[in-house]
C-alpha cells in the first residue's frame, strides 16, 4: 500500500555531525544498518516500510533526553519505538529521522503490591509485567492483541478484551515519565489514585502517539487476581442476536470482565488454525471475575439473557486450561484469518459506537464486505461498542486495496454518524488521519494542533501523525 | 483571610464600549449590581470575595461564545460560574472581568438510557440530574459535598463518596462542549465509551478550572441503579485501625461502592447537628451495591475484615430510610462542624496518597492539629487514599489562620513526600497554587504553562489560577 508521496519528500539526510555525536554516545547501540532501519520503519499495518535514517537503542530516560536534545538542535525527527505492533502506520518515518528503540528499557522500576501500583520502563511488555506480579496475587488487565510494550500501549491509548470491566490505558495510567521535545524529563503525576492538581498531563500524553513527547516510564494500576474466574461460550443464529444479548447484559449492569464477539468467519478461521470444533456461527465469549458465588450468579444471569436471544451451545469453561485455550484462540484470531488466504496482507481497522447502535453498525459493515466480495472477519470488544474488521487483500492488487479502504471509509462515516469514533483503540497513526476533522470538527482539530505546536514547536516528535502541522 | 495584593492590582475597569454591547445583547441578564458581583466573586473557601466587574447570565453555548469573543476583543477576563461551591478560591475575580453565570443553562440536552449516557447543559446540578434519570432506572454517581453543577464538577475534576467504585469526573465524562478563549464552540468527544482518535481534549478541559475554556455542555456515563444496596457503620478504637481496615478491603479487591472515614470530632459534630447517637469514636461508613446475594457477601467479608481490626458496633442499614439518614449526616458533616464554633469560618483542604501511606498521613495530620489546639475534623474518601481536613478559625485572628495554613502546608508536603498529591478532588484554585511545583516539578509546570499559553494566548480565561502566567 502506498502512502502519499508528499510526506516522503520532506525527508532530509541526517547531518554528519549528528551521526558522529550519536555514534560516540551510543556506540554499538546506534545503527544505520539497512535491515535495522527497515525493521524500525514498519508496524503491523499494511503500509510499506518507511525507514528512519538511524536507530538508537536507549537504556534510560536520560539517554532518551540526550538523544532528543541533539536531534532537536538539528531539527531532526525522533520516533519512539516499543514493540513495533501498532496497527495504523504509527511508526513509519514519513519525514525520516531517528528511531529511539526503548526495548532495552525493560525493568520494573517499582512494584507496590500494597498500593496496587507498578512503575515500569516503557519497554516492559504486558506479558512480562503480568509474569512478574503474579506471585503477588496481582494482574494488569489491559491486553491488546499483541504482546505490546507498556510505553507503546500508553502512547496509543490501548485497551483490549478486559476494558469493559477494567477500562483502558487512559483509566489505568496513574503517571508517566516523559521526555519532552526540548529534551527535558518530566513526571506527569503521582501514585495517588486521583488528583485535581492542575492540568491532566498524564492524559495529554496517553494517546498522543509520540507526537508530543516520548514516554519512558509508566505507572499503572494493578488489580488483585480474582478469587474465581469462569468463562462461557455460546453461539447465535445471527450477529444481531449476539450483539443484542451483549447490549442487554451491559444495560442491566452485569459486571462482566470480558465479552467478545466473533463472527462466523472468525470462528471458521480459528477452528482451522487452532484445531477447534466451535459451531461456525456468530459467537460470544464471556469471562466473569469475582468470588465463586458472584461469578456463578453473573454467569447464570448472562446465560438467561443469551437464551432470550436464541443462544445455543452454552458451554462453561471453569478449568484454567479450557479457559486459556479459548482465550488463546481469540488472541490468535488475527493470525488465523491470515491463513485463510495465503500470501495476502490484512488491512485492519476498528471503530467504536454507543452500544445501542452496535448491532446496526456491525451488520451494515458486514453487508458492505459481502457486497464487495472481500475475505474478512469481524471481532469485537462489544461490551464497549468497539469492533475490528480484518480484510485480507492481495498486496499486488490496487483494486482490492481500494475496495477495502472504501469499506473502512464507509464504516468510519457510519460510526461517526452514530455519535461514535473512528478508532476505539488502534489510534490514529496515518490511517485514521483523514477522518479526524469529520469526527471532531475544525475547532477541535485546531485545538489539538495548538497543543502540538505548543509542546513540539519544531515538529520533531513523530511528525506527520495525528494532526497535520 | 487576605489574598496577596499583587493579583488585585492587575485589575482594570471594564471598557464602557464593552459594557454597552453586553447590556444590549444580554439586557436584564447583564448586571453590574454590587450584590450580584459580590455573590459571584466568592466560593465556599475562606477567601474574602473579589467580585468581577460584571455578571452575565448566559442561556446557550452561543451566548457564552458571543460574550467570550467580546471580552477577548477587549482583553477582559472571563470566569465561568456554576453553583459557587468550589472550595479553594477558584471563582475569585483576582484580575476583575466578567463572570459568566451558567445556572440558567439547566436543561438535559439528551438522555440515552439505552447507552447509559446523558448530555446536559453545564448548569444542571447533580441532584437534578439524578432526579430526572431515576425513572429510567439509572443514576449518576459523582457526589461532591455540595449540590454542584455538572459544568463546575467537570471543570474541577470533582469526585466524592462513590469514586472508589465508579471513578471521578475524569473517568465519567465522555465529551464536553467548550467555548474556547477565542470564542469558538468545540466538541471534545463523542458518546463512544472509548476512543483513541487523537489528543484527549476532554481530559485537557476536565480539571482545567475554566482557565483553558468554558465548559457549556457535559456528556456523562450513567449507571443502572443497583438491584440491591446496603450500608453498614462501625466504630474503631483508633483512626489507624479504621484506616487499616479500609486498606485491607481495597487490597482484597472487595468492590465496595463507598467507604467513608469520620474521625471522632466529625462524629461528635454530626451527633449534635443531626441528633444522632453514633459512638463518638473513629467510624467507617460503608455502602455496597450489587445483586442481593453479592451485597450480602461483600458486607460479610468487610465485617470480618473490620472485626480483625477491632471494630465494634457493626450495624446494618438495609432500609432506604436508615441509609439516607446516615448518608445525609455524612453529607452534612461540613455544616455540622461549623456549628461547633459559632462565628468561625472553615479553612478546608484535601490531599490524596497511595493507600498504604494513608493511616500514617492522617495520624500525623491529626497530631499536627492537636498540637496547635485547632478545632478540626478529618473526613475521608479513604478507599481512594483521599481525605479532608476542616479547620475552624476565627476570621479576625490572623494567628489562627496562619496556624491552620501551616497545618495545610505540612499536610501537603507530607502527602507529596509519600508520592501523593496536594489535592485529590478540591482542585487548585488559589489555595493550592503554591504547591504545584513541589508536586510536579518545574518541567511539568512549564508544560502546563505551555498548554495555557497555547489555548488562552491573551490570558483571559479565569486568569491567575492553577499556573502563574
Amino acid at each position: 500500500m502506498n502512502h502519499p508521496v508528499h510526506l516522503a519528500t520532506l525527508k532530509k539526510p541526517l547531518p554528519a555531525s549528528l551521526i558522529a555525536v550519536l555514534s560516540l554516545i551510543f556506540a554499538d547501540r546506534f545503527s544505520t544498518v539497512q535491515a535495522v532501519r527497515e525493521h524500525h520503519g514498519r508496524d503491523e499495518s499494511s503500509y510499506a516500510p518507511m525507514p528512519p535514517d538511524a536507530v538508537i537503542f536507549a537504556q534510560s530516560s536520560e539517554e532518551v533526553a540526550a538523544a532528543v536534545k541533539l536531534c532537536s538542535a538539528h531539527d531532526v525527527p525522533v520516533i519512539a519505538y516499543g514493540s513495533g505492533t501498532s496497527l495504523e502506520g504509527h511508526l513509519l518515518a514519513v519525514q525520516g529521522g531517528v528511531s529511539i528503540d526503548l526495548s532495552l528499557m525493560d525493568k520494573i522500576v517499582a512494584l507496590h503490591p500494597e498500593d496496587l501500583t507498578a512503575t515500569v520502563q516503557a519497554g516492559v511488555k504486558r506479558k512480562q509485567l503480568n509474569l512478574e506480579i503474579k506471585d503477588n496475587g496481582l494482574f494488569f488487565p489491559i491486553d491488546p492483541g499483541a504482546d505490546a510494550s507498556l510505553g507503546g500501549m500508553a502512547a496509543t491509548r490501548a485497551s483490549g478484551t478486559n476494558a469493559v470491566r477494567y477500562g483502558t490505558m487512559r483509566d489505568n495510567t496513574l503517571a508517566l515519565t516523559v521526555v519532552t521535545a526540548d529534551g527535558r524529563i518530566i513526571k506527569t503525576g503521582t501514585r495517588a489514585r486521583k488528583s485535581s492538581a492542575g492540568y491532566d498531563l498524564t492524559r495529554v500524553f496517553v494517546g498522543s502517539e509520540g507526537t508530543l513527547g516520548i514516554i519512558t516510564e509508566v505507572t499503572v494500576k494493578l488489580y488483585p487476581l480474582p478469587e474465581a474466574i469462569s468463562a462461557a461460550v455460546c453461539s447465535f443464529g445471527s450477529a444481531g442476536d449476539a450483539v443484542n444479548a451483549v447490549i442487554q447484559t451491559i444495560q442491566m449492569g452485569v459486571p462482566v470482565a470480558r465479552v467478545e464477539f466473533l463472527d462466523e468467519n472468525s470462528v471458521k478461521a480459528i477452528n482451522a488454525y487452532d484445531k477447534m470444533n466451535l459451531p461456525e456461527k456468530p459467537l460470544l465469549l464471556f469471562e466473569f471475575h469475582g468470588t465463586p458465588a458472584s461469578v456463578e450468579e453473573q454467569a447464570q444471569l448472562v446465560q438467561s439473557i443469551a437464551d432470550e436471544h436464541g443462544a445455543s451451545g452454552f458451554e462453561w469453561a471453569s478449568w484454567p486450561e479450557d479457559r486459556s485455550r479459548l482465550w488463546a484462540a481469540r488472541h490468535n484470531a488475527f493470525f488465523a484469518l491470515l491463513q485463510m488466504r495465503p500470501g495476502s496482507r490484512s488491512i485492519s481497522t476498528d471503530c467504536c459506537v454507543p452500544i445501542s447502535r452496535l448491532a446496526e453498525c456491525i451488520l451494515d459493515t458486514k453487508a458492505d464486505c459481502e457486497k464487495h466480495g472481500i475475505v474478512y472477519s469481524i471481532i469485537g470488544h462489544v461490551g464497549d461498542g468497539n469492533f475490528h474488521v480484518l480484510m485480507l487483500v492481495d498486496p499486488d492488487h490496487a483494486d482490492e486495496i481500494a475496495l477495502a479502504e472504501q469499506v473502512n471509509h464507509d464504516m468510519v462515516s457510519r460510526a461517526i454518524a452514530m455519535d461514535g469514533t473512528c478508532t476505539g483503540e488502534h489510534g490514529v497513526g496515518l490511517h485514521k488521519m483523514p477522518f479526524l476533522i469529520e469526527e471532531h470538527g475544525e475547532g477541535a482539530i485546531d485545538t489539538m494542533r495548538a497543543i502540538k505546536h505548543a509542546l513540539d514547536p519544531k515538529n520533531i516528535m513523530n511528525p506527520g501523525k495525528i494532526v497535520d502541522w
